[in-house]
Order: C-alpha cells, then structure tokens, then sequence
C-alpha cells in the first residue's frame, strides 16, 4: 500500500492555473483580483447519508465538487479554487483515481484550482471548501426578493429525486426515464455561467438542493415576502414522460432535492432580458411563480384555480 | 431533538469582525485587504483517529481551530475566517454548546471569525478550512532554506506525544507531569504571533504537527538542504521533569507529534534578532542545529560526539 504522500501526490496533484502555492507545504498561498469579493462556501458528504458508498467514484468525484460550485453559482460568483478532505476507509488506489479523474474533470470544465487539501483514515466522508470571487458588492444573496418579482427556476428539478427513487426501488420508470433520472442524481451540471449572467438581474438567488419549496422558504424568510407557485406553470413534461404519475412528478419537482438548480426571483420587467440568457445558454428557465407582500407565506395555485397551502419544510439532515 | 438549522444558528452564529456575510446564505462573503496574498489551509479531524470520541469538547473545539491555525502561522500569515464542516452522529447540545464554545474561545483569542460551515450526520468528523492573509511575496514557505542556517524550534515539543503516551498507559509520568503533558495534547498554543514575527526573518518554516524530525524532513526535501541537529542543544530537561525517562523524553522530542510547534531554518547572524523576538513573546526558542549542504541527509551529533543517522520518517495516516 502507497504512503498516504504518494498518494495524495499521484491522484490529486495537477498543474494549477492561478495558484501561487498548491498542495505540499502548510497553506496554499493564492491572490484574490484586486476589486473583488470572496465566496466561499463548505460542504461535507457523507457515505450513507449523502451517497451510496457503492456510487461510482467517477460521478462521485465529479458531483463532490458540483454541488458546491453550485453554491457559488447561486451568489453569482465565479469559482476559483477548491480544497477537498478525503476521509478513506483505506487507500484504495482504483478508487483514488476515478474519484480525481471526476473530481478533475469538473475542475477543468469550471475553470477551477485544486489548490490543497488533507487526506486521512475514517469512515468515507469528503468535504469540499470552494472559494470563488465576485465584484464586490455585486453577490445574488437570499435576502434580495421584491414583492412582484417572478419567481424563477432552470432546467428541470425533480429529476433527481426520480433517480433516487428508482435506485431506492420505490418507483418504478421506464428503462429510459429511469437512466435519466440516475444520471440526473449521480452527475449534476452546477449553473455556474447563468449565476453569472444573473448578477444585475436576479434580485435574490439560491440553488435547490434540498427541494424547490423547502429552499424557496430561505428566500421567503430572508427577504421578508411571501410566494404564490402557480402549478400550471412547473416544468412536469419531462417528469412524467421519464414514467412517473402525476403525483410523483409534482411531488419530485417541488420537494425533492439534489438536482441543484438555480431558483430566483427577478423583476418582471426584466422577463425578456432572462429568456434571452435562457437561449444564449441553451438551458431553460421556467417561470413559476411571483413573490408576494405576505411574509413567508406559500400558496400553491391548481390548475382549476384552488389554493393551495403547503407547509413550508426541506428536507432536514437531522430531521 | 432540535432541527439541524436550529442547533447551528443556536451554537455557531456569533458576530463576526470582517466577514461581509456570514452563515445562512449560499457563501460567505468577504474583502480581503488590497495587496494581500491568501493563505488557505484544510484538516480532517476523525474521532478514533486523530483524537479519544470522549475528549473533553470544549478542549476538542479549541484544538479544531488551533491546529489549522499552526499552519497559517508556519507559513506567517494572520488568520481571519474560518468554515466549520461538522459530522454528527447525533446531534447532542450539551455537546454542542460545549465545542462551540471552546472553537470560539480559540477563534477570539485570534482574532479569526467562524465564516461558515455544514452540519449533517455520520461518524463524528471535524473539517475545518482556515483562511489567512499575509503581504503579497512574503509567506515562509518549506523551500526557502540555505546552508549555514540555523535550525530552530519553539515551545516544548514532545511533551503532547507524552501526553498521548500517559492517556493510553504506554508510559507512567508523575501526577504533576502528567496533567501538564495532557494539557499540551489537549490544548495546544498556535504559534500565531511568533509566526507573524518570522517574516522577513525565517527562510523556511513549517509546524511540528507529525514529529520533528520527519517534519524537517519535508523542509530538507524542499529546501534541497541536509541537516545536522545537536542532541546537546535539545531541550529535554522540561520533558525529563514530567517523569519521562531519558529514552522516552528523546523519542517524545524528535519523533512524537501534535505539539503544534514552529520549526524554522534562519540565517546564523539573526540569531540575536531571534532570541529579542522570544524575550518580547515571552516564549522559549531553541537553536537545536543548522542546515547542511548535503541534500536530504540528516545528522545527529550525540552529546559524545558520535554522529548518527537516523531515518526520515514522520507518522504517516495510512502507514
């Protein structure tokens, strides 16, 4: 078996872009561009809570540092550098290498440093600190939301909850809608360049990983408003065309989490200016809802023009 | 069973000094100073590994943070925010409180604002990244050491090791030795000012956090240097003084490690600047050997004048 320093060393270290000191000495040594603002964010996953220990250590890498470039894309910074703490059962050398193969590959694709980090013995934990930059001044926060704001969120959230439920056998899709799905949950794309395009437009922003109700309570409670989803605006093709029911599809879409797209609430008059962001980027962006002047109130309005009141509730990990 | 949310904002939200924004949003946010240089540094910390699942929390708390803060001092760079990732097996408020209580009495004393963080559940890990500043060009890195420097170190190193020794039997100290080596395992003193006073003195320097001879080691490796260290110059009395027998004091001192330490290379003719600089911190350092101009090749003159040749080896997490 490798020393851990060999390890660490094969695996994890790559030529850097814009680090002055990478791995190997006490601290990494970086210099933020002159005018700009951190954003730094933390995100510890756990085996068995966070992942199966069994997820391909390819995707795993990859969505280790997706789900927290998706924490920056949601303040509308740009991300930076990384540094990841690898807590291993043992050194399993295969492992290592897929995992830094995914976890590189999105580095690469997002234009981001692996600038240090720290392995050790344990039971299979990762935990990812990203740091970002911004002008200052300039970040999407939660607390920004107006009444009268659209209320806004990309792609097609639901998916991943999808993907959990068939590979938990709690649902039953169709060999294709069921390889979506999974593929959905195991190699999420971070919306980093829309988090980008959003700065001046999007008012407040976060990413949905702990489902679109839930998470829109953040922004609720932050900016003081409250929010009315109108069903028959939510993205539920795609979700029932993977072969869920109705009730699944909506139940994925508005609850479930992990699928980290970007939610936020923008002007109206600012309508044109998003859809053209959604087709420069090619991504969709579906307008749902609009904030309201009833503090952290939600209403759900039918297609047949009932209200709805749901309670406002995440998912909560020691719930 | 308080919520996730609850308990965080309940033991982890103070305010901060300068941080723009804190916990509850995607990122924190934060300026550093015009013409500063970042200094980054990550740590895993697994109960059963690096410390007792029934260590005092407040102590395990302080030691959290002060471990990341040896690092930023070894490379002499001012520790500003720190992010807290924290794996739970449940979530135990007494426990809580007390850990809370003791990172922040660490993070006080230095001047460091808790940032950020994530909570979630599983065998109980500490991740903490720590965020630092220095003028731009100025980090002490492991590189910088010439021939002809004096090697130094600070502090008492060795007597954590003995502490360790005395918690699992291995070694049998006075009652008074005892308590005082435990202390220094439980509750180590980072070497923050005595870092930032090396600048533009020391030419190379590192923390002692696996042993100091192995640690030199890395120093020697990136230095291109050999080393010579003089058994007679070491400070063994303190570390003879708790009980320890001659063997075990030397062992403890070369070997042991989690002292936390500042072992730096400086030019022979600072010596008098270094010595000022231990009366003005009121801390002890020690001029145990100098660096030589064989390459990775390390010397021990015994008080005899026998030399030997000891191997480089530091403790390893996977060995």
């Amino acid at each position: 078996m490798s020393s851990e320093f060999e390890l660490i060393h094969r695996h994890f270290t790559r030529p850097t872009a814009h680090t002055d000191l990478a791995v190997g000495d006490d601290a990494a040594l970086m210099r933020p561009r002159p005018g700009m603002q951190l954003a730094v964010s933390t995100d510890m996953l756990v085996a068995g809570t966070h992942f199966f220990p069994d997820t391909d250590p390819h995707d795993l890498g990859w969505k280790t540092l997706a789900v927290n470039l998706s924490d920056l894309a949601a303040m509308g910074a740009e991300p930076r550098w990384a540094f990841l703490g690898l807590t291993l059962p043992g050194a399993d050398e295969a492992w290592l290498a897929a995992f830094s193969a995914g976890l590189f590959a999105c580095a690469s694709r997002y234009g981001v440093d692996l600038a240090g980090g720290d392995t050790t013995r344990g039971p299979l934990t990762l935990s990812i600190t990203i740091l970002g930059e911004l002008p200052a001044g300039k970040a999407i926060t939660r607390a920004g939301g107006h009444t009268g704001d659209d209320i806004w969120v990309s792609g097609q959230p639901g998916l991943a909850a999808l993907g959990l439920a068939a590979l938990q056998h709690r649902i039953d899709l169709g060999p294709t809608g069921r390889e979506h799905c999974i593929r959905a949950l195991q190699h999420p794309t971070p919306r980093v360049e829309l988090g980008l395009a959003l700065r001046g437009i999007a008012n407040a922003m976060l990413d949905v990983s702990d489902g679109l109700l839930g998470d829109l309570g953040h922004i609720l409670e932050r900016s003081d408003c409250g929010a009315e989803i109108d069903i028959a605006l939510l993205p539920l093709a795609e979700l029932r065309a993977t072969g869920a029911d109705e009730a699944q599809a909506r139940r994925a879409l508005l609850a479930g989490g992990d699928d980290y797209e970007l939610l936020f609430c923008a002007p109206a008059d600012r309508r044109d200016t998003v859809l053209k962001i959604a087709h420069e980027q090619g991504i969709a962006l579906h307008r749902i809802g609009r904030l309201t002047g009833h503090p952290r109130q939600l209403m759900l309005r039918e297609t047949d023009g009932r209200l709805l009141y749901p309670m406002l509730s995440g998912y909560d990990h020691f719930a």
